[in-house]
């Protein structure tokens, strides 16, 4: 989506002049180019939104085979972006690791990989990679933009960025700005790959990888996920696989276990480079920014309708902030509808919640169908 | 408290045959020896909990000299733990790195340090310790033993463990066991810490310190201490000393100069053996299993008087959680008074909450007297 001729600017000055793009698309183009809707991956997503992907493992990517696509239960033939109807588009994020240019990637001048040399990105470019994916697919405009989490906020810039080229904007678990505590918690995910051993300052590429830092990473990402009432219910303090303590700091607990499964399975998977880059575009959005700070201002560039979904118990982007986006755009008389879901699974409930994300995004999308 | 004569047996199954004990005493034993209350530290506190300490530097121990105890805001003269009135002990945990034998002392069988030898200990061997330690001062009967988070289970397990010798027991901000949320915390900031290329497996003490992941450990137990709210009233988004991003990992914002500078401070006066020993004995905790896992069960043993405090922001020791230990002991007929403290925080609060706490306290506490 970039190169010598196209070179892509980004937000921190600097700009890339090789931009490739990952992206798979479901369903069909209608005739009016009116039914196209983009899905915004979060953190640890990639373009394979839905169903199966057989040619998974010949690309180099076998987690891929072993299970559907990250939003499957909300993508696909029937569901809430019923894909009999719409034109659903999904893609990697610029500076990830699944597709899309990223830091493990050679930089043109070097030959090398980027390693942290990778420009810091932020929700901004994204959203201007996905605008020209949207090109060169000859959509003009989205009828819809959808994410979850930092996925969400993607959704909020389409709107406020390209406010011509979307018809209905729906941030999920996604405020306009992420709240200090989700700052202090990336801050320290980045300091444990920072202080890996095998980190050696990004340029890793050729030797052993800093899997342990990047585990270390994703469980605290993972328990920000989750709620303290999801975390009771799943383990208690049940011990896994054994009927006394270890007397030692082997994992004991089922919780302990589950966090290293999903820390060693995470590493596998994920370039600690780009786990870097992707919480620092987290901490540095701002949708206010469009309004010189003020968001009321900000998302009064937004023409599109809106349904604003927050879950109950998710404490990353909590129902107060994502609440602060909605009373934001009735002040700036935007037409949105806000739900506060009733949950008890955290952050991740906008991938569990499927029967009350279903009714409701179905819903917003015929109303946008209909108008 | 031990030597070879008298060995410390403990909880995993291994003894010690020397442990020396950091204690500190405020305010004067009386004639009766009935007005002792013993303080129990958390994980970061040691003996000195209150007053200015001159000898600081000498002991080397600078930043002790550059702010008064940890508790000093309610142990003092005229303060809820009043040492006009009462005779006050605190002493530093088993297994720290405050005076009290740890990780960084000689193994007596090698003469170097232990380091992850030294064995895995409990709450039950830290009030093993504070027992004999109360032998040693000729305290038979504690007025009180008062402790916030890990002291308060210290708290819990003194009254539990020696019915006898407890007349009044207030826990604070502490619940009968760990809920997985804050195991799972644990398991971060002991990753982050093993994972240190200056760790090596613990015998880091004649060279470089594995400073970097005990820093990235004291952030995560920083955040936990905090709620959303006092982050947010803290910090907010706000940069620190610039009015620009910095388009780097560097740290922007405020919340993230606040965490390292915690990180630094922190890693400077302790020690990481210490940190992974006593957050352990922080997930082994369950004062259940004096009930064969009944809670009921186990708090019957108790004869004291309960005040136990809950902090309505705690999200490391929830109310909810503090709840249940108070509705145990009302199941099991024994005197408690249960308040959740209202404020905004966070687990910090039974340190901050000081108006609150002092009325609460001094008034339980004279009604020890009293009876």
């Amino acid at each position: 989506m970039a190169d010598a001729a196209h070179p892509l600017a980004l937000a921190c000055g600097r700009s890339l002049t090789s931009v490739e793009v990952e992206f798979e698309t479901y369903g069909e183009l209608s005739p009016g180019r009116d039914n196209a809707i983009f899905i915004a991956p979060a953190l640890s997503g990639g373009a394979h939104c839905a169903g199966w992907d057989a040619t998974a493992e010949e690309r180099g990517r076998a987690w891929e085979a072993t299970r559907p696509g990250w939003w499957d239960d909300c993508v696909g033939p029937g569901k809430a972006f019923d894909t009999r109807r719409y034109f659903v588009v999904c893609a990697s994020l610029l500076g990830g690791c699944y597709g899309t240019t990223g830091p493990a990637d050679a930089d043109p001048e070097t030959g090398r990989p980027y390693g942290q040399r990778f420009p810091i990105v932020t929700v901004g470019d994204w959203v201007e990679v996905e605008a020209r994916l949207m090109d060169h697919l000859g959509i003009d405009t989205l009828l819809a933009v959808a994410g979850g989490s930092l996925g969400g906020q993607q959704a909020i810039e389409w709107a406020l960025r390209f406010p011509d080229r979307v018809r209905g904007c729906i941030p999920l678990a996604a405020s306009s700005s992420l709240p200090p505590m989700g700052i202090a918690l990336n801050v320290v995910a980045r300091e444990a790959i920072l202080n890996d051993p095998h980190f050696r300052g990004g340029d890793y590429y050729d030797g052993p990888r800093p899997d342990g830092g990047l585990g270390t990473a994703r469980m605290l990402g993972h328990i920000s996920y989750l709620s303290a009432m999801s975390l009771e219910r799943k383990f208690g303090r049940r011990l896994q696989d054994r009927s006394d303590l270890s007397w030692s700091l082997a994992p004991d607990f089922q919780v302990e276990s589950y966090l290293h499964h999903q820390a060693q399975s995470f590493a596998r998977r994920f370039d600690a480079n780009s786990y870097l880059a992707i919480t620092r575009a987290m901490d540095y959005y701002d949708a206010a920014d469009h309004g010189g700070g003020d968001l009321v201002e900000a998302v009064r560039r937004a023409t599109c309708r809106w349904l604003v979904l927050a879950f109950e118990s998710d404490w990353l982007y909590p129902p107060e902030e994502c609440e602060k986006l909605a009373r934001a755009l009735e002040a700036a008389e935007r037409p949105v509808r806000y739900v506060r879901v009733p949950s008890t699974y955290g952050h991740d409930a906008f991938l569990l919640e499927v029967a009350a994300v279903t009714d409701l995004v179905r819903e917003f999308l015929a109303g946008l169908q209909g108008s």
